[in-house]
């Protein structure tokens, strides 16, 4: 059977990267996959486990001819690498990407990229703090949901492609505005992000030991503060309104709730655990 | 070979008192248990269960001529608790509780208990998010930190009673002053639990539907809002000023990351993270 796509270039070969090579390999999509990368050492770690047919460190020349290219890289790079491919792909070169947040991704493609566009955003919800190619699975992607954020002005052909590519790797395509992504993804990932990483530092700087008491409920809610820095910087950066409203909600939350607190209104107390307890059913459809 | 004690008496039979009742039973420390509760469908579920022999909706009749007693309840029942067997109980029991405050049950049984105190204070770093003795498990203990909260005017007899009945069933345990294990539990559980309750009321609040992309981090994050609201009114109002504390530092971090935020501080946002990062390794001693 022949491959869907003749050539396709993954940018950055890390965890998300890697596993849609060995993914799009495994399912006999692929013809060949170029690796695009800044170090060697990754590419070659890519390449070893199967995820990269070819390692490239030139971004021009590893999108030459490509049919399907995916940049899986930090936001900010994401963007650069977007602006920087423009002149270079073929016309019809079908182009995702899977950063975290989309509307400033698809606002610099639409400032730099003749329509119909050919590029429609990608998030799939299959984010670890781990990361690297040693930690790429084929099967990442299956039974995840992937948000799509498509425009007016995309071609209708690409469009599909991006569809197919994740459905075909077992994931639900889930349609959304890129500006509402931002917002809820705020609200879902990016403030529970910064929230671990405040509660790790605040059980540090209690004045005594805390690891003792440092249970299970403590490792869960801050595992996610194991994730790249550059990244999280990336993210929020590139996410500041949608970030800044919700942590606004978040501190307003907790002094109200502090006020109760200091108050002893038991009821409120109460009253507002429940209603935590019953929002996170409504959020998880449990 | 004799138990060493012949009537225990569980006071509240749901998870953490069940699992004690399955494990002394197991480990055959305990000839009778008695389990103490306000509902009768609770205690009979306990018993089919093999957690207590016998079913007591009176905490007086049922402490009478125990050697050991464990008031397994939220907390500001086992304050009530604490004070109504005062008069009841054998002179040579040895009582502890598993509490998540200690300061508030630890003062409530020196105002209200003759000196040396037969009672030191317990608290299992075992809690769960599930909760009922229908999820009792013989093992719930093995393995955990036990901080225990003793105090000079404690009975050293009762102490070593208390010590050695957690080391049998394969805790370690811990000495912490009461005071200390507050101000760190509402770092490193307290406050998270409110931060859980928090961001599942602001991905429900999100003006869409957030379920999409509330994926397993946000599911992590917010696993322990699960919990029992009356059990953590209780607990928070028995810790108002550790809680109040640590609650103004995250208040206060969340505010300054905004700042940095809206002022696309990018070198200050990296090191935010790579601290959270840094912290967390710390106190989980990775």
């Amino acid at each position: 059977m022949k491959p869907t796509f003749d050539i396709v270039t993954i940018v950055g070969a890390g965890l998300l990267g890697g596993s849609l090579g060995l993914a799009l390999k495994a399912n006999g999509q692929a013809g060949v996959v170029r690796g695009v990368g800044r170090r060697q050492e990754t590419l070659e770690t890519a390449k070893a486990q199967g995820a990269i047919d070819e390692a490239h460190l030139d971004l021009r020349v590893a999108v030459k001819d490509a049919d399907l290219i995916v940049v899986c890289t930090p936001v900010l790079q994401t963007i650069a690498q977007l602006e920087e491919m423009t002149g270079e792909i073929s016309p019809n070169a079908v182009v995702t990407d899977v950063a975290s947040t989309k509307a400033a991704v698809c606002s610099a493609v639409r400032a730099a990229w003749p329509k119909p566009y050919r590029f429609i955003g990608s998030h799939p919800m299959a984010g670890s703090e781990k990361f690297g190619p040693e930690h790429a699975r084929a099967d990442l992607y299956d039974g995840k949901v992937v948000v799509v954020t498509p425009t007016e002005s995309d071609d209708p052909g690409a469009r599909k492609t991006i569809y197919h590519l994740w459905e075909s790797l077992g994931a639900d395509v889930v349609e959304m505005d890129a500006r509402v992504h931002d917002g809820l993804v705020a609200r879902t990932s990016h403030v529970p992000h910064i929230v671990a990483a405040c509660l790790s530092q605040l059980a540090a700087a209690a004045g005594d030991d805390a690891s003792p008491v440092a249970g299970s409920g403590f490792r869960d809610m801050t595992r996610v503060a194991e994730g790249r820095p550059e990244l999280w910087r990336d993210i929020c950066l590139t996410n500041v309104d949608g970030i800044s409203e919700a942590l606004r909600d978040l501190e307003n939350q907790l002094s109200v709730f502090r006020t109760w607190l200091e108050d002893r209104a038991d009821e409120d107390v109460e009253v507002f655990f429940q209603a935590g307890r019953d929002a996170r059913a409504q959020v998880l459809h449990e």
